[in-house]
Order: structure tokens, then C-alpha cells, then sequence
């Protein structure tokens, strides 16, 4: 399909999958005056609430994504894992943005590493893994640590093995179910930071300032902006995931996870994963900033030009996982917080609830 | 009904009205996890799109509002001309938030006057005109000139005769269908201020920062905060609004337009007129405060603590009037620029479309 095609308001975005993010995605469409159709399974999803039409079929149900088709000017997507006919079917009809390539490589481990690696940014070494000899030998290269990692369909720590002594090596193939694999060399990486960075179909990059990031049983808890890391870092970060989203021509929002060690002039880092959408460690954007992530992804996914990344406050968010939601009346008494909740009815153990920016003045 | 009814995130809020108040009302509840039914006989309502639930039905339908009362926790409205049948229908049977007394007060000039002289606050002196004799005497007393206005319906200036000399007083009661009206007295004004006041189901009251209002063909077309008023202008004003949300006993957010005089410390307020619901010149708010004026009313009507009126930014609001919505690509093109479309698709002249809010680093 046409790669120049550009919405006017009142055009429908379609979006594959309906939870806060594709929820958080069509209130931002909604104040451009553009509508969004969200296609989506599951018949409870968050983002059918506050969209202007919504499908319920499995991805696989053809004649339903060609009618989704038919509705909608472009097509966009909130999670990595859309399965390929899928993609390939709607991009034969209209724009997939931010692009099949994209997800071609963020779905697989290893593509996502040759590719990154081709892209000239640096990553921590890796092997593939698809049998007990090859994680034998790829240990064996580094140093007898690692972490195994399935190639596809891992998130939050899940499909994840880590490997520190040979005792942990025993039936770690068998954890992750055989699948294939990667083990990537052990990196003793101080903190994570991460990069959102936005690309429209011109070509124009930007990105915003880099946030520090705070996991809690492998979920990201908080990100803290700006990130406590020396300014040259802070350029090379940006810089790396502006050369990413170059080298995938991509069309709007990525999140770029990168793994940083050292300290001052000493400070190196890896990029560990991306993700090619909108991303939970860029929800501080949404308050500190003129233009949301979510607003700026809308705007590429439209042909649009894109705001500024500019930010106006200092800004910590934290995630309300579970029963972390449970605290909104507190949050709602501080004076310098926002609160956000997805709308969803049950507040599961490690299930993402809403989060909370709070906004302190600038500090740089 | 109760009026110490609070919500739980997930529970409905009901809008009589479905035009851009309500659609900003329905986006800002989506955040914090609320849902919306908008009630509004319009099947082209903006605010349909991006509420959980809508009903079609003139306002006098009684059935469709029993049905629309028992689907809603409580009620609220974004237009003051709710007939007063359909606030009594809703009020037994829910609460209806910001309050009954404030539509009563605000569909009618002659009331809301008597009521703002009442809550002490300066006004225009005024004269009630019934007839043509009505009109004559008032002019006398009022030395020769005045505005007449209908008590009921005005909007955007219409129902209103500017009367500067006897030639204009010739016709004027017909000219306004001889409904009945005020005469108020011409106030040598130099600008309009207006200021957004809240206040909450416990009686807490706050107010946002004064903004300077410049109006084209009667119709507001920028907002400037700060206003170019003294430091003593700005907090008489924010206390005037104060009081009068509290004399109202008032739930929600509130917009006061005040006309100015004089200069430094010769400057005088005079409140022109009152709104109860959220207000034109408080959309700077969205973007130039971390609490939006729709997040605030929504939040005092659900019966929650009030957030922060803190700005952030210095801002100028500019509304987007019939063809001006054009101009949306370029104003994208602004790097301090947030575009605000309402979805509407009918550019007609008149017609408010969106608005952009611009803004600059805080000068104080």
C-alpha cells in the first residue's frame, strides 16, 4: 500500500488490541478529532469504551479484518505479538503503520538482535538456543552465565531463565518449554533506562528525554524523568533509538529499553528490547509533556506532522498493578499527582490497573 | 436525593448535553476510570463518540429519563438551559451536580443578578423591562444608554440590544420579541476577565488563575492567562468567584466572566454573568495545569477530592471558529501549540470547532 497516505480529521484510525494502551491511544485520537475503530478479541477490552467502533473476532477471522479493513484509512497496533497473516493481510489493503518490518523484528529475539546489531548500536553478546548442546556451548563462551530467553511471545520476565551457575543450567531448556531460544551474555548493568522515540513518514525523528526505569517482580513500577545519567549518556540514548527507528523506516512511537552500567564517563550502554508501539515507561509524557506519546503516535500513524517532545515539568510515574488501584483516593489527595485508571473491573495480582504521574518543576 | 452520594471508579456520570463540553467531559472521565451516558436529542451529538453509552430523546421525554436516571450514579449537565421539568425529574431521583439552585439562578438574568447582589459581589445595576414604558423609565435612570437583554436564552449575543442613543432605544423591546428583560446599565469596560472556580460535595472551593478574554462578533476567540491585571485585581477576582460558588453551595466547576475597568489601582470588577458548567475561556486549563477544568468538574461531581488549579505554563487559548478548523496543519507545525478538534463535521460559519492552546514557559 501507498506509504504517503495522510488522514484529515473525522478519518478513522483502526487499532489491533483493546487495552490501555489502544484505550489511551483513542482518547488522544479523539482530541485531534480523529476517530478509531479497535479491533480486539476479548468482548471486555478498555479501549472499546471510548471508541468510536469496535470489533470482537479472533485475529485470525478474516472476513472480519476485511470488514475492519473497509472501515478504516490506517491500521496501527498496541501490542508486538499481531500475528503475522494478520499484518500481512491488512497491509495489503491500507497502511500498517508503524510498519510490518517492524513487527517482523521485534517479535523474534534473535531478528531483533542481528537486526539492532546491523543498525550499529550496541547490544550484549548473544547465541541462539534451540537444544541443550547449544546452551552448553553458548554458556560456555560466556563465562558460564546468561539469561535464556524464548525468541517469541516473552514479556514481563515471562519465557526467561536465568543462569548464574551450573546449577541453574540443569533443565533450563525444559522451563522454557524447548522453544527456541537465545541466551544472551549476563550484563551487570546498574539500572535500565529507556528511550521513546517518534518517527512520521517523512522521516523526521525526535525523541523524548530519557526515563529511568524501576521494575518490581519483572513490571516496570516506576520511570523517572529526567534519568539520573550524565548528559553525554543522555544524548547517546537518544541518539541510538533515533537510528533505530531510522533503520526500520517506522512510522510513529517505540519504546528502545537499554541496559546502562558505569557511572559518569565511565557510563556504557545496551540496548536490550524494543517495542514497537507506545510504551508504558513513556505514560509520564502524558502530563510533563505538550504532546503525549500517545498523541504523537496518533499524529505519525495519521501522516501527520509531529509535535515536540519538549518537556515541561520533572515528572515520576508509577504503575498501579493489582491492588495498587486500590489507592485512589489517597492519590487523589496530592496536590501534584494525575491519576489514571484503565477501567478495568478486576484488580488481578499483576494485572496493570492505572498509573500516576507526579509533576515537580524542572529541574535542568 | 442524598447529597453525599461519592463514586467508585467504574460507575457512570450522566451529561444532559452532548456538544464539545460534554465530549471533553466524557475524554477526562475516560482517564480516571469513570464512564459517561450523555443525554442529548441531537443524533450527531460530538460527545456520542467517546461515551460508554448515549441516548437519543428530547429533553421532555419522560420515559427515556427514568430509563437514562436509572443507568447513572448521579447527573450533571454542559448547558444551563436544562428545562426546569427535566432538572426537578432527574433531582428525585439522583443527585443532579453542580445543583439545581445554580440552573434556576443562571436561566435568567433577573434572578442571577438579585442572587449575585445577594452573595455581595459587584455587579451592573440593572432594571427589569416588561414593556415599552418599562424601557423608557430605565433609560432615564440610567442616562439615556444601556444594554437590554432577554432574562432567558441569551447566548453568544444573541437576545441583546446595544442602546447608545434614543435612535437606538426606537424598536428595541420588539427587536428582542418583546420577551421579558433586563436593562442594564453600559459600564465603560476595557477588557473581560473571567475566572474558573470549583468546589467540592465538602465545600472546598478553588479557583485557576484569572484569564483575559477577547471576544470577535460576540463570540470568545481568545483566552490569555496571566491577564494583564493587577496582583490585588487578580485575587479579587479569584475571591469574588469564590463566594459565589459558595453561596450557591454549588458542586462542580463554574466559569465567571467579569468586565474591568480602570487601571492599577483604580482597576474595578464588575461579574457580568455566571455559567454553571465548565466554560470556554477555562479550556486553557487542559493543557497549562496538571487539573483540567473537565478532569475538575468531573471529579466534583463524582463526589472526589478536587485536584490542584496550579498552572504550569502561560498560555494563550485560541478558539477555532467555523473555516478557521482549516488551519489545523499548520497550527500542527507549531512546536508550543496542542490542537483540540471536536469531531464535528459541519464547518458552518459561527461554529465552534476546536480550539488550540499555545503555550510559553511561566513569566511569574
Amino acid at each position: 500500500m501507498s506509504t504517503d497516505i495522510r488522514l484529515s480529521p473525522g478519518d478513522t484510525i483502526g487499532i489491533l488490541g483493546g487495552g490501555q494502551l489502544g484505550r489511551m491511544l483513542s482518547l488522544a485520537a479523539a482530541s485531534l478529532g480523529l476517530k478509531t475503530h479497535i479491533f480486539c478479541p476479548d468482548l471486555n477490552s478498555p479501549a472499546f469504551e471510548v471508541a468510536n467502533a469496535f470489533t470482537v473476532a479472533p485475529y485470525e477471522d478474516v472476513a472480519a479484518l476485511e470488514v475492519f479493513a473497509s472501515a478504516c484509512s490506517v491500521v496501527t497496533y498496541e501490542f508486538e505479538n499481531v500475528p503475522g497473516p494478520t499484518a500481512a493481510l491488512l497491509a495489503d489493503r491500507l497502511p500498517v503503520r508503524p510498519g510490518v518490518k517492524a513487527l517482523e523484528v521485534s517479535q523474534d529475539r534473535f531478528h531483533e538482535k542481528e537486526f539492532l546489531r546491523s543498525a550499529g548500536v550496541q547490544i550484549a553478546d548473544y547465541a541462539t538456543v534451540d537444544s541443550d548442546q547449544d546452551l552448553t556451548a553458548a554458556l560456555q563462551d560466556f563465562g558460564g552465565e546468561g539469561v535464556l530467553k524464548t525468541r517469541r511471545f516473552g514479556y514481563d520476565g515471562k519465557g526467561q531463565v536465568m543462569i548464574r551457575a551450573a546449577a541453574d543450567a540443569v533443565g533450563a531448556f525444559d522451563k522454557i518449554g524447548r522453544a527456541p531460544a537465545v541466551l544472551e551474555r549476563l550484563i551487570p548493568f546498574d539500572r535500565e533506562v529507556s528511550v521513546i522515540v517518534c518517527r512520521d513518514v517523512d522521516g523526521n525523528c525526535d525523541a523524548y528525554d530519557v526515563a529511568e526505569n524501576h521494575h518490581e517482580h519483572h513490571i516496570l513500577k516506576t520511570s523517572t524523568v529526567p534519568a539520573n545519567v550524565s548528559a553525554a549518556t543522555a544524548a547517546k540514548a537518544r541518539e541510538m533509538a533515533i537510528s533505530i527507528a531510522s533503520s526500520l523506516e517506522y512510522v510513529g512511537v517505540m519504546g528502545v529499553e537499554m541496559f546502562l552500567s558505569g557511572s559518569g564517563e565511565n557510563e556504557v550502554l545496551l540496548v536490550n528490547e524494543i517495542a514497537p508501539r507506545v510504551h508504558n515507561s513513556g505514560h509520564w509524557t502524558e502530563d510533563a509533556c505538550l504532546t503525549s506519546q500517545f498523541e504523537q503516535h496518533m499524529r505519525a500513524v495519521a501522516g501527520w506532522q509531529m509535535g515536540s517532545c519538549t518537556r515541561h515539568s520533572d515528572v515520576v510515574m508509577e504503575n498501579l498493578i493489582g491492588a495498587d488501584c486500590e489507592r485512589w483516593p489517597q492519590i487523589l489527595s496530592e496536590g501534584n499527582a494525575r491519576l489514571h485508571l484503565y477501567g478495568k473491573e478486576e484488580a488481578r495480582p499483576g494485572r496493570k490497573m492505572g498509573h500516576v504521574n507526579r509533576l515537580s518543576p524542572k529541574s535542568e
